[in-house]
C-alpha cells in the first residue's frame, strides 16, 4: 500500500508553514549540500518537532523510486488533518466527551482498527502523540475502513502535557494496567467525561503517564495480554453498554 | 511469512491415510501423468474434502522455488493438530463449555487475533469450517502470539452438522446479526454450555446457520460494523465479566 508522500522543496516548505501537523516524518538526503532553502525546512521541522530521517541517495530511490524529483527532501504527511487538543475541547457537546488516548501504538493495523472500533462505539477523538506512535497514513486509513474522517485525531507533541490539560477540563483520566485493582467493568463510564489510556504493543503505558491517571483498571486474561486493538474494543464497548443501559432506564 | 508445507508423494500419500485432517489444501500439477499413486491421493483427498488446487508447473516454480523436488504434489499444512468435535465434546470440564464458531473468517490476522482473544477470555474451543475459512496457518499462528498451542481447533466439514450435535450436547448456539432485537449483552452467559458464532468479514453468518441458532444477538455500532476479530473480543469478554461476577457473587 502506498503511502502519502509530497516531494521537493517548495511544496514542503509551503506545508511547513501553513499545515505543519499534517507532516508525519521528513526524509532529507544525507550529505545534501544545503542552500537556504532547504536550511529554512529543516529549521521549521525542528521547531515543529517533526522526525527528521537522514536519508542515503540510494534509499531514496528505492523508497520514492516512481518520483525523482525529489531535491533531497520528501514528507510522509497524513491523509487527513489532525487537530489540535484545544481545538477538541472547544468542540460543543450535549453530554459527556469520551476520547481514546494511544500511548506508542506503533502497529498500523491496531491503529486503523482501533479507529474503526472508536467511532463504532461513539467515541469523540483520539490523541495520539507524535513519538513513538503509528502516524496515520494509507495503511490505516484503509484498515480504519473509512472511519478515519469520522473522528477527529488529535497529535500531540507532549502526552503528559495534554494529559494536564484535559485533567483542567473535566476530564477523568483511565488507563489500563496489567496488576491494577479494578477491572475495566468497575468503573462508571456514564456520569463523566473521560478518557481511556492505551498502552503499546510491547511496553504497556509509560510510569509518568500512569503515574497522571485518575483511575487504572486491568482486563484480565487467562493467557498473555490482548492484542491492543481487541483490548481497546472490549472497554469501548463497555463504556457503551454502560451508557446505553442508563439511557434506556432514563427512558423508562 | 513461511507457510508449512509438505513436499512429495509418498510423504502426502502417507499424512493423508493417517492424519488427512491436518491438510489445509493440495496443491497438484496441471497435466502431470499420474500414477496409480497418485490417483490414491487425490482419492484420499476428495474422501476427506480437502480442497484441490490444480496448479500450473510455472506456479508450483514461483509459490516453493526452494523446493523444486515436488513430485507434483504439495500438501499446506496446519502448524498444530485440529480435534474433532466428537474429540471436543468427550474432553470432560467442571462447569459450562464455551466455543466459538467461526462461519467463513478469511483473513489470517483476524484468524489469529481470535485465537489470542478465546484463549484470553478462557473460551474451551474454536470451531471452523474446511470452506471458506483461513486455514491454520504459519501467519495465524505468529498472530495468535502462541495462543494456537493453547486452545483445541475443530475443523468441520459441515457447520451445520456440527451445530445439530452441538445442540444434541446440550450446547446453546448464539448467532451475532446485525438486525436482532437483543443485544448482545443481554444474554446470560454463566448458566449454560454455549457456541458462538461469527461471521465472516464481509458476508456475515450464513443463512442456514442464523435458522438454526437458539438466540441472535445484534452489537451495535455508531459507524460500519466492527471489524470481526474486536467484535469476537467484546463479546467474549462480556461472557467472561458475567461469569467472573457470578464467581465473585457466589464467594460472597
Amino acid at each position: 500500500m502506498e503511502n502519502n508522500f509530497i516531494y521537493g522543496k517548495n511544496p514542503i516548505y509551503e506545508l511547513l508553514l501553513k499545515n505543519a501537523k499534517r507532516i508525519n516524518k521528513l526524509y532529507i538526503q544525507k550529505n545534501f549540500s544545503f542552500d537556504n532553502r532547504m536550511k529554512k525546512i529543516v529549521e521549521l521541522a525542528k521547531e515543529n518537532k517533526i522526525v527528521i530521517s537522514q536519508t542515503s541517495l540510494n534509499k531514496f530511490y528505492e523508497y520514492f523510486e516512481e518520483r525523482p524529483n525529489f531535491q533531497g527532501v520528501v514528507a510522509s504527511v497524513s491523509p487527513v488533518e489532525y487537530i489540535d487538543l484545544e481545538d477538541f475541547l472547544a468542540i460543543k457537546k450535549d453530554g459527556f466527551k469520551k476520547l481514546v488516548i494511544l500511548d506508542g501504538v506503533s502497529d498500523p493495523y491496531n491503529f486503523g482498527s482501533i479507529i474503526r472500533t472508536s467511532v463504532a462505539a461513539g467515541f469523540d477523538g483520539i490523541l495520539i502523540s507524535n513519538h513513538r506512535s503509528c502516524p496515520l497514513n494509507a495503511t490505516v486509513e484503509k484498515i480504519s475502513s473509512g472511519a478515519i474522517n469520522h473522528i477527529p485525531v488529535i497529535k500531540t507533541t507532549s502526552l503528559s502535557g495534554s494529559i494536564d490539560l484535559l485533567k483542567k477540563n473535566d476530564f477523568w483520566v483511565i488507563a489500563t494496567k496489567m496488576d491494577a485493582k479494578d477491572n475495566y467493568y468497575e468503573i462508571d463510564y456514564t456520569d463523566m467525561n473521560f478518557a481511556v489510556v492505551m498502552g503499546s504493543e510491547g511496553k504497556g503505558i509509560s510510569k509518568t503517564i500512569l503515574n497522571k491517571a485518575d483511575f487504572t483498571v486491568k482486563l484480565e486474561s487467562d493467557f498473555e495480554s490482548l492484542n491492543v486493538s481487541n483490548a481497546t474494543a472490549v472497554i469501548l464497548y463497555e463504556a457503551k453498554r454502560q451508557i446505553k443501559i442508563k439511557e434506556n432506564t432514563n427512558l423508562r
